[in-house]
């Protein structure tokens, strides 16, 4: 038995004033929910942060949202006394003063964004500052010390646009990945997300089973009476099997927004001296956004992580040639290679080759198949031999998806190489990436599958269960809910607000 | 003989529409100055930059400015078309889109500056996107690609203002110091410089200088015509008096202005084992704001910025006493006792006492006098003496001005030495810096030296030679007038426009 409370303002209602709300408590008991409704004059903080990145620049923007964010104009900026002093979304050119000792603190734009026109939902100001520290130190000090006001917390604006209905869960999701994102790809996914790439589609699903539900519903109540037409639960059949359909074709989707969200995996295998060392550092120089060159802990792995034509690529080099006979090992890249862009390195010195053949070790040849790309190493150390022609001979030789001569001492042939990489990254990516609704977070694919599961136990009832069949439906419905953050979603805001830095 | 040009838009005047603009080159020869105007239709960049601090955050504010700063709303926001769209200074949400492939990059908060109301006085645009490190290279990739349009040079914004005449060169000083500003003193210093603080005076004080000129001048043209009133000389004499006193007032300021920009010195010297670093350590711990701990190249000195009570300070650890056989270092000493808070750092242990007196070395008594700060330490070494008692008895002994016991490794009495210390500074230093004029740079001072001397060699100038007195005078104007930059200041500008941040 688990039981939880949490208060939160109800959304769009205020009653008795400014400071009197009505006010939830949601409560779970063995995994039920239930709410109580009550009113009252509990007077929420008004909150205020640095919004922009802490450091000297020439601007710096704090945020100020509650109540009383009034205040901080009326009693800092000298503005908003009257009403048609102050116009909202107008900026305002003022000098900001300690509201205890009149003092000069600063000169700034004041700006004025009364609720529920705010990013928050409440009456927020703005304040552009300059961006020394003494001054960004004195003006939090001064909005400090007003009544009601405190300093926000950790993605609390985020967490209050949310209680106040401005965004989903999934649009808040996109905006902490907004602002995490790295390359072009990850901040086109998270745009699309913050808009409600997510929220529109699966509003609508939840939509269409509760409207299923309620017709059940009906049946069950009425259903003796012959007050409902004929036919209507066929109906809601048919509805229920469409609507399956579409959750499942968009749960087939190779995870690619999963992928593009924490980054593609390129991994780089190849028995020793094979240049893996090199190859990693001369893509570590040649890309600027290098986010990362962790040493892993398993078996030595290396990790770079590079920005390719927009994609967040994260380059590993594997130690599992090296540990080739390992029966286990060669079992895991095969496993592996459906997921990632495999790339097989290897040197010239690697490769003996006569007047016909080339000869391979069987150890090698063992993880090249047609989905393998192989990059062919030290090209200047067999300046005898054309390398156009020997990585054709090669491929030839082993089946390999491509293959490239380079040599990553001197550089020759990188590019060539990093762009048909990017070229097949756009292909295998673009099209998925371009689709409107993209699943980026493991939470929504889990929630999706509970969907697709209440829907099938539904489908797989007999027709004279009718009251459990409307329970799957309703499960169904809270699995998408959970998505959206429609309901019992206490768990996953403080892991996702946590991700916002304070003034988000 | 130095010949330089340079050139720059004259404030104010356009003509011919947009682009044409009258230019003036400024040429100097052999100190003499020579102004030459031309009209063209050298077309301005139009400049762009993050102006808040990089990094993850929740916003980021880009600023751009010149003529065709409205291109970046029209092309990118889809508003402003028609006049009636685009209000001055109101803020609009709206998505940013890529010029080129009309993809969108972010919704942002487009605010419309038209020029001369704005920080550069040019038109100025205002995006509030969000600051996240893909949304912000987009979006100044996108401003790029714009036709006119170039990333801002390190100060270019405020170069702009400047040369609009909306800044003088000590409002920008002001500025710069602003953002640069550690601590509170520091920031109430900058802002009323920046607000005009030293612009005001000077300006006024050059002009009452111009026109005892052009009186001068006056009587050399037409003296012989005797249409000039008869003891018009004597009044300019009297005023020029009047005013070489208002300057060399200003002048006496014991340099708080100076001080207090680049940090109180606040020197520690005592014999070794008196615990020095334990105090520069529990010093550095205490206070939060230390800007930096550098290991000194002269004898050692470490230095340590602190914040006391809103003023910078630099307490130093030399190494004088260490080294006090050395006549010419005891020396030092005493001179710069009059600048600095000068603390001679005692154990207990280098004081012996018996019943009625207290032995110290003549070494040590030495660099005492009434001028001298003592702090005794390690007092948790000697449980069986009174500290305050024993702390009054070395006054008495030295005549030290104040005597305070505490111990650095428990840090009793450590608070009350700080406090008293915020006293010392605010009785030496709060009256200077109440004064509205505070001269802030050497530079400042130079040229008011200079100035004064013109004033001088004027009045010491025999009334015949009325043509040199003249000349006197002018010099006195254009030393003011370095000050302000409203001549010939080329050299000036570029150390300073190099202290902004580019965004600036």
């Amino acid at each position: 038995m688990t039981r939880s409370y949490h208060l939160s303002p109800v959304p769009n209602l205020r009653v008795l004033g400014d400071h009197h709300k009505l006010f939830r408590t949601r409560g779970t008991h063995n995994n039920q929910i239930y709410y109580r409704l009550f009113s009252g004059n509990v007077t929420e903080s008004t909150i205020y942060a640095l919004s922009t990145s802490p450091g000297k620049a020439g601007v710096a923007v704090l945020r100020i949202s509650g109540s009383r964010a009034k205040d901080a104009i009326r009693k800092m900026a000298s503005i908003g006394e009257k009403q048609s002093d102050l116009k909202p979304r107008q900026a305002y050119f003022r000098r900001i003063r300690d509201p205890r000792t009149g003092e000069v603190l600063d000169r700034a734009l004041v700006l004025w964004f009364p609720g529920p026109r705010s990013f928050t939902g409440e009456d927020t100001v703005e304040l552009q500052i300059h961006g020394g520290n003494a001054v960004v130190k004195s003006v939090l000090d001064a909005l400090g010390s007003l009544d009601g006001f405190r300093m926000a917390e950790q993605g609390e604006f985020a967490r209050r646009a949310f209680d106040n209905d401005k965004l989903d869960l999934t649009e808040l999701e996109g905006l902490a990945d907004l602002l995490n994102a790295e390359t072009e790809i990850q901040r086109k996914v998270a745009l699309r997300q913050a808009e409600g790439g997510l929220r529109i589609p699966y509003d609508s699903w939840r939509e269409d089973i509760i409207r299923c539900m309620a017709t059940t519903e009906a049946v069950i109540d009425f259903g003796e009476d012959e007050q409902i037409e004929e036919g209507v639960l066929d109906q809601v059949i048919q509805d229920i099997k469409k609507l399956r359909n579409s959750i499942s074709r968009h749960l087939d989707d190779s995870r690619v927004g999963e992928i593009v969200r924490s980054g593609i995996n390129v991994a780089i295998v190849g028995p020793p001296n094979a240049g893996k060392s090199t190859l990693l550092n001369r893509l570590a120089k040649r890309e600027a956004a290098i986010v990362s060159d962790i040493p892993g802990t398993t078996r030595d792995i290396v990790e770079v992580t590079l920005n390719l034509g927009g994609y967040p690529v994260i380059v590993s080099d594997t130690a599992g040639l090296r540990e080739s006979e390992d029966l286990v090992e060669i079992e895991g890249i095969k496993r592996a290679k459906a997921r990632q862009v495999y790339i097989c390195l290897l040197s010239f010195a690697h490769l003996k080759t006569d007047k016909k053949d080339i000869h391979i070790d069987d150890v090698i040849r063992d993880v090249i198949d047609s989905t393998t790309y192989v990059l062919l190493n030290k090209q200047d150390a067999a300046p005898h031999l054309n390398p156009f022609d020997f990585a054709k001979k090669v491929q030839h030789e082993t089946g390999a998806c491509k293959v490239w001569s380079v040599s990553c001492k001197t550089g020759e042939g990188v590019d060539v190489f990093l762009n048909d990489i990017v070229s097949i990254l756009k292909m295998r990516y673009d099209d998925s990436i371009a689709s409107p609704a993209l699943i980026t977070q493991a939470r929504h694919r889990h929630h999706l599958e509970e969907c697709v599961q209440g829907l099938d136990a539904y489908l797989a009832m007999p027709a004279q269960d009718i009251v459990l069949s409307a329970e799957e439906l309703r499960q169904a419905a809270n699995a998408l809910g959970r998505i959206t953050g429609r309901v019992d979603v206490e768990d996953v805001l403080d892991v996702l607000f946590g991700q916002f830095c304070i003034g988000k």
